[in-house]
C-alpha cells in the first residue's frame, strides 16, 4: 500500500479520501487554494500545501503546481476527487510519466470515454445499447437534418468534447436546427478548441440509472448494482437512491452486465460508473461513462458495505477487487440529500458566507454526513456550493425516507441559506414518497408548485 | 404503534430515542430538570416539560412529575433509557396500573432479576451456569466462612439487593472474611434497606461477555450475539466490542442459547441483555441480567443492522420481534469507545463545563456518534461524565480499530477535558490490538503502566 497519498481536491470529497487514507494507515498531503487555509481538508492531512490563488484555475487546476507538491512532499499517489482534474487524461498522463501513480483508470481509458463519440463506438462495438443517433460526427447542417428526420424530432446536438452542459441543444423541430447547429457548434468550439457535433433521440420520459464499476489491474470488472440519480434540477443531481425502484432482479443484472462490458471494452481500472436513460418500457441506453468516484458513491457504500475509496486506494496500489461478482449483496435502501449553500427563494444562486453554528444531524443506525463543514467556517464564494451530503440507510426505502425527514430537521447551519427545506420539500412530496418520477419530475412538476421560504 | 411517547431521560439516550421515535413517526415528549433547560433532548422533542430541579432525585427519580407530564402530554408510553428508573419495577407497575405502557419488561420480571440471589435461583432452575456460590441467602458469619472454604478463596460477598459496586466485597482469605461480611452487610442496609448477604467464587482471569436479547409479547425470544465488555475501569465500561474474540461460533450457540433461556424464565418481553463471566477454559457464568437498553447497544446493531430501539418501540407496542433466530447473521465488527468529560490526569475526575467549540467525527463508511452535545453547551455537574459514544463498523476488527483511531484523531471538544487520549492510548496498546485482555487488564496491566497528558 502507499506510504503517502497526495488528494488533489478541496471540500467533502478531499475530507473523504484523508480520512480513507488514515483509516489505511497512509499518511496524507492536502493541497489547498489561498482561499482555502483554513479548510477542513488542509486542517486534518498530516501536510498541507498552498499551490495558488483563490481561482481555481491557479490552483486545483494548477497541474504544475499540484505535481510539485506531490514530487516536494514525496506523495506515491494523487487521489483527484471528482471535478477538477479527475477526467483530465493529460494530468494522468503526466502523472505515469513522473511515476506518480493517479489513483482513477489510465490515461488512455479517460481519453478514449472523455470524447463521446468515440465512447459511442466503443460501447456499440462492446454491444451496449447507445441512445439512437448519429454513428460519428455529424459534418453539417444537411447531415442533422437528414438523420433527425430519420430519428424524429425532438433530438439533442451534443458536443463530442462536451461536458458541464456546454455545447448542447435540444432541438424541437426542422425548423430549429440550423441556428442551433450553428451556435452549439460555436460554444464548443470556444469551451473545447473542437467542433465536432454529434446528434441522439431524446429519451423522455426517462429514468438516470447508473451503475458502479469496478475493475483492477488483473482484467477483473464488477458492477455494484445501480444507483437512480433521476431527481435533477438544470442537469444537477439532487437527490439520489440505490437500488432505484425500476429495475428488477432480471434488469439488474442486465444493465450490470451492460456496465462491465462497457468498462472491460476500455481496460478499466478502478472505480467507474456508467450512466444509462432507461424508458418506459425499460429499454436502457448508454449515456455517459464517470471515469472517477461521482458524489453519489455513498449510497452504493451504503447498500453494499462496501467502500470504495479504500477500493479505489487499494486498487491503485496494485492489489486486485478481491471481491467477486455474487459476492455482492445489496441490503437495504439507501438515499443522499445534497446540502448545498443556496438559496432556492433566489433561483438557487449560492450562498457563500459565515456558517456561525453548525449542526450535523448524527446517531443512530444507518445515518451518515459526508462534509468539509465546522463550526465557524467561512465558506469561500469561488468553488462549488456543496456543504454536505446526508445518506441514510434503512432497511425499506421507507425507513430511509423518515431517517431522512428526521435528519434534514435537525441540520443547522446557522449564519448561511442552504437547500435544506427545499430538500425536505422535496422528499416528502407524493410521488418521491411513491418513487413516481422520472428525469423532468423536479423541475416540470415539482419546481412550478413550490413555495420557497424566505430565510 | 404509539403516537406519543415520553422519554424519561436525559443526554445521548435520551437523543437516541427521540430519533427512533421521529423516525417511526411518533410523537416525543422530553421532561428536562432546571439544569438541562439548554440540552440538546429538550431541543429536538416536539414537548418538552420541566419536571424539577437539577437534583437527579428530584427530577429525573420523581416518579410523580414524571408521570404527572405523561398524564398532561397524553403519552402513551414511557421509554426509561438507561439508569434512572429503566430498572425501577415500582416505576414499572405504576405505569401499568395508569395504562401508561412501561417500554421495557413487565414490572414482575424487573423484580425477580433485580434481586440478584433470587435471580441465581431462577438462572439454576433453567439451567443457565451460575457462578459457583451459595444457593441462597448466606444467614451468617459461619455459613459464609464454610462455604467460602468449600469454594476457595478469594471470594466475592454480594448484597442481595446490590447494585452500582455498593455492598460487595472482594474476601482475599479467611481471617478478612469476617469483618468484611459485617461492613458489607451495614452498607447495603443503608443502600437498600435490605441486607441479605450471598457469596460467589471469583472468576479470574476472566472476560465479561454480555448477551442482547429481544424478547416479545408471544413468547419469542431471540439473542443478537455477544458484547465483549472486558475493558472496564472500577466496574465501569470503558470500550466494547462485538463480536468477542474469545467466541466461537460454537460457543456463540450455546451463549446465545443460554441467554434465551435465562429470558424465557423470566418471561422476558422487550430488549435485555445477559451478562456473563467467561474464564479461561471457555466455562461461562451467569452474572446478571439487565432489564433494560445499555449504553454499549450500538455495536450490536452495527453487526446486525436491527435498531435495537426501534424494536423496544414496536415490541412495547405489542408487535412481534419479526426476526427468527436464523435470520440473524453478524456482519463484520464493531467498537465504542465512551468519551467521557473527565480528567485522566486527576484519577479522572469529572470534568464538566462549556464545550467552546465540538466537532464530532462523522464520514465514511461505519463510524457513528450518538451524542447530546452541540457547539457552546454547557455540560451540567449534576449527571454522569458521558458525552458521546464513538462507534465504528469495519469489514474486519483491524479495519474497525483504524477508524476508531482516525475518529478519536478528529475529535474536538474545545473548553472541556475528555478521556480521548487515553481511549486512542487504549486502542493502541499492542494487548488490545491483539485482542488479549481481560477484565483486570485496563486497572492492572495498562493504568499503571500510562502517562496522562496534563491538559
Amino acid at each position: 500500500m502507499f506510504r503517502k497519498v497526495l488528494i488533489a481536491n478541496r471540500g467533502e470529497i478531499a475530507v473523504r479520501v484523508i480520512r480513507a487514507c488514515r483509516e489505511l494507515g497512509i499518511h496524507t498531503v492536502a493541497v489547498y487554494s489561498e482561499a482555502d487555509k483554513d479548510a477542513l481538508h488542509a486542517e486534518l492531512a498530516d501536510e498541507a500545501i498552498c499551490i495558488g490563488p483563490a481561482k481555481a484555475s491557479e490552483s486545483y487546476l494548477n497541474v504544475q503546481q499540484i505535481l510539485s507538491a506531490a514530487i516536494v512532499t514525496n506523495a506515491e499517489a494523487i487521489h483527484p476527487g471528482f471535478g477538477f482534474l479527475s477526467e483530465n487524461s493529460r494530468f494522468a498522463s503526466m502523472c505515469e510519466e513522473l511515476n506518480i501513480t493517479f489513483i482513477g483508470p489510465d490515461s488512455e481509458t479517460i481519453d478514449a470515454m472523455g470524447n463521446k463519440i468515440n465512447a459511442r463506438k466503443l460501447m456499440m462495438a462492446a454491444d451496449v445499447p447507445v441512445i439512437p443517433g448519429s454513428g460519428g460526427v455529424v459534418r453539417d447542417v444537411e447531415e442533422a437534418l437528414a438523420l433527425a428526420e430519420e430519428i424524429g424530432y425532438p433530438v439533442m446536438l451534443k458536443a463530442a468534447a462536451g461536458g458541464g452542459g456546454k455545447g448542447i441543444r435540444k432541438v424541437m423541430s426542422q425548423t430549429e436546427l440550423p441556428q442551433h447547429f450553428a451556435s452549439a457548434q460555436q460554444e464548443a468550439k470556444a469551451a473545447f478548441g473542437n467542433d465536432d457535433m454529434y446528434l441522439e433521440k431524446i429519451i423522455y420520459p426517462a429514468r438516470h440509472i447508473e451503475v458502479q464499476i469496478l475493475g483492477d489491474a488483473f482484467g477483473n470488472v464488477i458492477h455494484l448494482g445501480e444507483r437512480d440519480c433521476s431527481l435533477q434540477r438544470n442537469n444537477q443531481k439532487v437527490m439520489e437512491e440505490a437500488p432505484s425502484l425500476v429495475i428488477s432482479q432480471d434488469k439488474r443484472a442486465a444493465i450490470g452486465a451492460a456496465a462491465v462490458r462497457a468498462a472491460k471494452a476500455v481496460n478499466y481500472k478502478n472505480a467507474g460508473t456508467i450512466e444509462f436513460l432507461m424508458d418506459q418500457s425499460g429499454d436502457f441506453y448508454f449515456m455517459e461513462m464517470n471515469t472517477r468516484i461521482q458524489v453519489e458513491h455513498p449510497i452504493t457504500e451504503m447498500v453494499t458495505g462496501i467502500d470504495l475509496v479504500k477500493k479505489q486506494l487499494e486498487i491503485a496500489a496494485g492489489e486486485p477487487i478481491g471481491i467477486a461478482q455474487d459476492e455482492v449483496q445489496l441490503t437495504g435502501h439507501a438515499i443522499e440529500c445534497r446540502i448545498n449553500a443556496e438559496n432556492p427563494a433566489f433561483n438557487f444562486a449560492p450562498s457563500p458566507g459565515k456558517i456561525e453554528n453548525l449542526f450535523l444531524p448524527s446517531g443512530g443506525l444507518g445515518l451518515r454526513v459526508d462534509s468539509g463543514m465546522y463550526s465557524g467556517y467561512r465558506i469561500p464564494p469561488y468553488y462549488d456550493s456543496m456543504i454536505a451530503k446526508i445518506i441514510v440507510h434503512g432497511e425499506t426505502r421507507f425507513e430511509a425516507l423518515m431517517k431522512m425527514q428526521r435528519a434534514l430537521g435537525e441540520l443547522v447551519t446557522e449564519g448561511v441559506i442552504t437547500n435544506a427545506d427545499f430538500q425536505m420539500d422535496l422528499i416528502s412530496h407524493p410521488q418521491v414518497i411513491a418513487g413516481d418520477y422520472d428525469t423532468a419530475f423536479l423541475q416540470e412538476v415539482f419546481l412550478p408548485d413550490w413555495q420557497p421560504e424566505v430565510q
